[in-house]
């Protein structure tokens, strides 16, 4: 199935932006009266029929329209540091949009080795790996923001808010990601995944004054990018 | 923490090969008296001390073991087949290895694009993800046989044997892996994951009636190495 993007839907009139319409017109040469299928990234599917083929601007009227499709029953937010190779942050963007998720946070940690993370790049993957995975919906991408910036600006109490460090704290054992999702009942959740050095002490104890729980991944010792998908595979696990 | 592999520990005496020795001396600086840690491959860490520091042979005496090093508390065996882009089942083999999972062989269905699977470099990928992160068990790569051949050599009924395509069989429902792992007291557990065209009806028929189990892996359309790496995680959860 062969899907379009646009967030350029109005009414009951669609258009594809430059790089959709040379796709649609160039590559795949549609015409006028051909259907297309646009998804417009928040969730929606639309069905509609081309009525201008410009390579330039394709417009489209809409005929009908599926809401919530290919969605997942929950709200997952990834806060995860930017891994050292910017490959494997790309790698893990599309395969959590694969799995399901529905924003991620790049998170800068006192231990992060790298500071700075092009968002229009990943994006595009996600973009990418929504219409592959046929989901309507596109994860958003925000800027980065430090971890001690993120922690202070999510303190939402009705949202499971999960810290994954791997040092051993004992005043405050961690519980396994799997346990703490299995005894929640609500559907919203955040989950902080640090880089390769991990969480700092000073980071790991804001996010626990301000209410998220520490959790593992288990035993097995992940890569920054593997444990964030991990995370995402438990949310998918829990309610499937 | 640095590990180098071997297969030639004998009593306890140790040998780097030639590729692991100019590891050792060129690179890294090591010289008789040092310390090192090997792996065997096969779940046990050697702790050793060199004794002949030649940078095309090394060899170490051994201090003492541990074995069932970084191990994990069941066996998965992944059959997989070859997906278009080898890049793409190299990374499932790394991330697998980083969860946990024993061997892997890849195999080529009739609706298979990919016929051939060089397997020296999945052996190499597999052998520095074990050390990375911290496994002294290699998972084991067998050469590839058509995914028919692999049915009818997989049949001890005591294993757990799962076989994840996508259509609909009306006669035959599939359940979820997560349900199905859920019920299962042992620890054994084969997994058959098909191509980009998913396995074909005559495959999925000759596997059910051989006793595999037929599941799905939710309701997100997963990629070829998504849907592997997704089974593993099924695992790596159900006995965390």
């Amino acid at each position: 199935m062969e899907l379009f993007h646009s967030r350029d839907i109005e009414g009951n009139i669609c258009r594809l932006d430059h790089d959709e319409s040379g796709h649609c017109i160039k590559v795949l040469r549609h015409r006028c009266g051909d259907e297309i299928s646009v998804i417009d990234g928040a969730g929606t599917l639309y069905h509609c029929r081309i009525t201008s083929d410009s390579h330039k601007g394709v417009e489209a009227v809409v005929l009908s329209k599926e809401e919530s499709w290919g969605s997942h029953p929950y709200h997952l937010h990834m806060a995860v540091c930017p891994t050292k190779n910017n490959d494997r942050y790309e790698w893990f963007a599309e395969k959590a949009c694969e799995t399901g998720f529905d924003r991620l946070s790049p998170i800068i940690g006192e231990h992060s080795e790298r500071k700075v993370l092009k968002t229009e790049r990943v994006g595009k993957v996600l973009v990418s790996a929504a219409k592959q995975s046929l989901k309507a919906a596109v994860p958003e991408i925000d800027e980065p923001v430090s971890v001690k910036e993120f922690i202070k600006s999510h303190c939402d109490t009705e949202v499971l808010r999960l810290i994954a460090y791997c040092f051993e704290d004992e005043r405050v054992p961690r519980r396994s990601i799997k346990e703490v999702l299995d005894g929640y009942e609500g559907r919203e959740i955040i989950v902080m995944i640090g880089p390769e050095g991990d969480f700092s002490k000073a980071e790991a104890e804001l996010a626990l004054e301000n209410g998220f729980i520490p959790v593992h991944l288990g035993s097995s010792r992940l890569r920054t990018e593997t444990a964030a998908l991990t995370a995402v595979s438990a949310a998918y696990f829990r309610y499937m």
